[in-house]
Formats: structure tokens, C-alpha cells, sequence
């Protein structure tokens, strides 16, 4: 029996980091999801994405964890020896650039992205009005955070030097998404750097296994 | 909250029977499934497949029940003024009538109907030999039961009388697997109530959801 289990949607932003992660470090694991099913209709998935209510819980023997970022920490840390082994560095000058790009994910892309993807992927499934006014605000954040990693990304192949990192890692989920809404490809693809990264960061193995855990059948309605 | 929880994989013939049985009644439910990663590798969900070893486990509120049969009559007698109003009977004759054939199913059609699928749809996926004389006594058994059933089937539209019922939805899983099977879909074809029995409870609304729930991404290996 596995020891490590993972309690959500693979479809939530916040599961397919984890997730993603453990196949970067090759480690057994066990995936619970729970659907609801009223009458004859599924509840879709995407009722359980972020940034409006969600859940993850990661639980690793007697340890349990619900945020996504400090459970691929937790994870790269504890199964150093397995997989891949530089993915949280190999010294504490590395870690440090890691932690750096890891804030930088948490709290200036990840929170236009997730604005962004809920307004513009998911609002328009539930039938809900696009925040028209949060989308522009977002689109404006997001624009400037990439200017960024355009800069960063013109030194190094990856943002914490030449080797896929957690700092990479933690972009995913709303990097892929972002790729799947027009107006946010062309952003990327319009940065050279940012737009190079975009496609290794996203093509790897271990997120294309997450890709497909996300193919669910179709709702059933 | 869906106070009714339902835990195992829809491939498993005892959940899909479950999960049948719930779409037929319009009940709110929650389905729970547990999916193992080893490393890189999805463990394949045959290998939760009766009839070697699998898990269902269903709660209503405080109540717990393990055997498909049981929780179908549980759901249909409790949830009686919902969904197909008709499935466990309207008086005592009916539902005499449908204990009869629940009762055939589970010990005359079920055990060479299992053994059937696991010997010839299955194994092979599995890597394993098929227990070939198994199989040679799986299929007269199954051809004699079925000879039953086709007289049966000639006085009534379904096994209980003229309405589909728990005693047709039982056989619904494992009738469906077989119709997969050249050598037992044609043992089916060349009986004229048999098949029309078979086309008709395989193709109502709730089994094809159940259908839909199978249809699980690819594994990722």
C-alpha cells in the first residue's frame, strides 16, 4: 500500500502540481477522487478549480498537507535519492534561486494566471459573466511578471539556471492552461525566451502523464 | 453532501451493477475511487475485477454494505417513491418474481458469466494463461442457463414480466462484458428472446452512463 495519497481532481491546478511531481520523482502513490453525481448528472470537474474553491489534500504516512507548493517541497525533500534529483537543487546556493522563483510563482504569475484562467476557461462552461475589469487588470500583471522571466529566461534555460527545477515545476498547470485560451498563447508566443520555456516546461513526460489522468470521460449529463 | 457513497472503480462488474442501480433511481450519489501509481505506472484497473479480488464498498448514512446484489435492494426499497418506480416491484407477487431471478442470477448466470470474462477478456490482458477447461465448463453452464432464460423470455418481455426490473439490471454488467466476447456474443445471437433481452437492458440511459464512467484515460505506462 502506498504511503503517499493524494485526495482531489487531477483537473484542479493544485492536484496537477503535486501530481507532476511525483512523477518528476518517480514515487508510489495513491490518487483518491471523489465525484458527485446528482440524479443523472455529474457535477463537473471544473466546479473544483481554483481560484474558487477547490481541494487537495496530501497526506504522506502520519503527515498531512493542503498546500500545493509545500507538498512539492515536502515531496522533493523527502524522496531526494528517487527520480528526478535535481529537481529541488543539489546545494544551498541552488535551493536558494529555487525558493527565489518559487515565491515568485506564488505570489505574482500564479494569482493573474488563475484569474485569468477562471474567467476566460472556465466562467464562460458554467455560465457565468467574465470579470471583465479583472480580466484586463490581469492580463496587464501577468504582462509585466513575463517581461521578467523574458529577461531571466534570455541568461539561462531555465528560470533557476540551466536545469528543470521545482522553480520551473510549480509554473505548470496554469502555464498549460493559459497555452489553451487565445489571448494568453499569443502573450507567450510573443516572447522568445518565455515562449521556449512555455514548450519544454510543458512537454515534459511527467506532465504529459497528468495531461492524460486529466482526459476524464465526458461528463455524463 | 450526497449522504450515499459508493467506493471502487465502475470497471468492477459489482460497482457498475451498484452504480446501475442508483442511475435507474435518480439518487444523488458520491463515487469514490482509489487509483495506485508505481513510479512512472498506472496499476491497471483490471486487475480490481472480479472475480479475482476487487473492492466495493457502499454507505448510506451510518449504514455499511459490501455485496452488490444487497445494496441494490437496499437502494431500490429505500429511494422507492424516486427514479424507475417499477424496478423492485409494486406488490409482494412482483417482487417474488424478481427475488426468483435476482437469486438465478447470482447463482446460476453470475458464477460461469465471471468466470467467462476474467478466463477470456481479461487474462490475456494480463499476461496470464486462460484456465482453459474453466472455460470449456463456464460455457456449457452458461448455455444451459441461458436455454432457461430463452424459454422464459418468450412468455415476457423481461425476466420478471413486462418490465425491466432488479432481476434484468443484475445481469446488466456481466451481459454486457460477454457481448465483448466473439465466442459468448454469439452464444447470446443465436437465441432470438435472449438477444432482444440483451440489446434492450444493455442499451437503457443508466447502463450507458455507467458505459461512460468506464471509459477511463488510457493508463499511462
Amino acid at each position: 500500500m502506498a504511503s503517499v495519497k493524494v485526495f482531489g481532481s487531477p483537473t484542479s491546478t493544485e492536484v496537477a502540481r503535486v501530481l507532476m511531481c511525483l512523477f518528476e520523482k518517480d514515487v508510489e502513490f495513491q490518487l483518491i477522487r471523489v465525484d458527485t453525481y446528482k440524479g443523472q448528472k455529474r457535477m463537473p470537474d471544473y466546479l473544483k478549480l481554483q481560484p474558487h474553491g477547490q481541494a487537495l489534500t496530501f497526506e504522506d504516512g502520519k503527515l498531512t498537507l493542503v498546500d500545493s507548493r509545500e507538498i512539492c517541497r515536502h515531496i522533493a525533500g523527502r524522496n531526494h535519492e528517487r527520480g528526478n534529483k535535481e529537481l529541488f537543487g543539489t546545494c544551498t546556493l541552488e535551493r536558494a534561486a529555487i525558493e527565489q522563483w518559487l515565491q515568485t510563482e506564488a505570489h505574482s504569475f500564479g494569482p493573474p494566471s488563475s484569474e485569468l484562467v477562471f474567467n476566460l476557461a472556465f466562467a464562460p462552461l458554467m455560465g457565468q459573466e467574465k470579470d471583465e475589469k479583472a480580466v484586463v487588470a490581469s492580463e496587464r500583471k501577468l504582462g509585466e511578471v513575463l517581461d521578467i522571466y523574458e529577461r531571466r529566461l534570455a541568461e539561462d534555460e531555465y528560470l533557476a539556471g540551466h536545469k528543470f527545477t521545482l522553480a520551473d515545476l510549480s509554473h505548470v498547470p496554469n502555464a498549460h492552461r493559459l497555452g489553451s485560451i487565445p489571448a494568453c498563447r499569443s502573450l507567450f508566443a510573443s516572447m522568445a525566451n518565455v515562449n521556449r520555456w512555455w514548450k519544454q516546461i510543458t512537454n515534459r513526460p511527467a506532465w504529459r502523464k497528468v495531461v492524460a489522468m486529466q482526459q476524464e470521460p465526458a461528463p455524463v449529463i
